[in-house]
């Protein structure tokens, strides 16, 4: 990327970036270094980052799900069968970053996509509701205590 | 579905299908048929319905591309070589559906999906505005016209 030059991917790594106390990141795939190098950025500046992504892409080749866990970030696997297919972001439980994109570099530089970027409370409640509600789900705690 | 009972899909259909003047559709996969018959009532109603979606998906089984062709909806295919990753619809320029969610079985009865509905001007122009750039992009009269 040009420096100085604006494109939608700096505007969503502003986004990103933009966050002080908390990240709760629900993707799909994450297999984009530029967006791991902005997680790992958040969490070592001590923004509580909270890492939510399917069990079976996790590990596919170049994801980054490894080395989030390496710079100690706290992250779930979706326990289901079913793919957990989200591809969004609330920042400090008040921006919702959402739309088509997965965390990959297909989609950052390949792909016609959309992510849409709003403060709406009525948009972006349901989706702090359902990451907390998926985040205890999958809890390995629940699944350790149950063996 | 079960009669009377409310569910997410069934809202999503209630949103579709309050077009009435037109349904701007641009979409990856599309191969239910529960959304399938809703697209053509509402051709069948006189609602002007465009569909966009990508070449290559548009040719896999269960495909629900040749029914709309069939039913005589304007149908155009992305002609690039990069995916046409989109999920959404506008419907009557004034209401934007998004999200992760494809128009696929799997989707809807299976994946952890989601899907934003919204009005509000800044987040649904763009929408507009890319929909309209994808549908001239992909006219297939300007790829006969170079020939």
């Amino acid at each position: 990327m040009a420096h100085g030059v604006e494109t939608s991917f700096s505007r969503l790594l502003h986004y990103i970036l933009s966050a002080s106390s908390s990240l709760d990141l629900c993707v799909f795939s994450f297999s984009n270094m530029d967006l791991s190098r902005a997680v790992v950025l958040l969490h070592e500046r001590g923004t509580t980052v909270r890492v939510l992504t399917d069990r079976d892409y996790s590990a596919i080749t170049g994801s980054q799900i490894g080395v989030l866990l390496k710079a100690g970030i706290c992250v779930r696997r979706d326990m289901s069968s079913v793919l957990m297919h989200h591809k969004f972001a609330v920042v400090d439980s008040r921006l919702l970053i959402t739309g088509s994109l997965n965390w990959t570099l297909t989609a950052v530089q390949g792909n016609m996509e959309n992510i849409v970027i709003t403060e709406e409370p009525d948009l972006v409640q349901p989706f702090i509701a359902e990451f907390q509600r998926l985040w205890v789900v999958n809890d390995p705690a629940r699944f350790y205590q149950n063996q």
